[in-house]
């Protein structure tokens, strides 16, 4: 895992992994690796990020069982960006959508429209609380 | 060009855009913008980024003539990163590559491969300096 030293990740030890689906090549989500969570990403096969807002590594899929199964890592000219290719199970979004980009503007930002299906709802997966 | 109010911008004013060809859906480059440089996107038709190394807008393109033509812009659910949608003349990565992508580890992270063939050198894009 000699790549991971060529890595630049940010001053707060993390670098953004963009999520991608490998069959169908739709972008699902954008999130933070540190080191340790790339390193366990590569150890189970599966994508584990680092979450900033609650300080703790996350298994994607942990809560709601909608795991992505790693197909590819690449990495960006500048060596500060992962592209992972996935194969994701179920809304790859807490939301319920397929992909956490649901919301578009088109091109000139005028309007949102969403773009996509809700798959479910936020309570079916992850229960009511 | 009201859901710039919605999105988070980081400590430094800037939010991570993925550029994603909107033909073969391949993810070509991710770089940053302000308000500003987002602004100047929506305006221009064209990416338009913020440097943070160089510390100035730049358009992609500029030096090149390898413009992103803007399809469609989305944002994700937590509205802190942007997946933008181009028409890409040429290779997107400065380093002559069509996508900045172009190393791959595989699943495993044991050896570097070049998943991409390289289109121009950086000295026939950008000339010899």
């Amino acid at each position: 895992m000699k790549f991971i030293e060529q890595l630049k990740f940010n001053a707060d030890g993390l670098i953004p992994a963009i999520i991608q689906d490998a069959q169908n090549s739709q972008v699902l989500m954008m999130a933070w690796m540190n080191v340790d969570s790339l390193k366990k990403t590569l150890e189970t096969g599966k994508t584990v990020f680092w979450s900033r807002s609650r300080g703790k590594y996350w298994m994607k899929g942990e809560s709601s069982g909608h795991f992505q199964v790693v197909k590819d890592i690449s990495f960006d000219c500048d060596a500060d960006v992962l592209l992972i290719k996935v194969e994701q199970t179920g809304p790859a979004c807490h939301e319920g959508f397929r992909s956490c980009f649901f919301r578009s503007v088109g091109t000139n930002g005028a309007e949102i429209t969403h773009n996509a299906e809700r798959l479910a709802t936020p309570e079916q997966i992850y229960g009511k609380k």
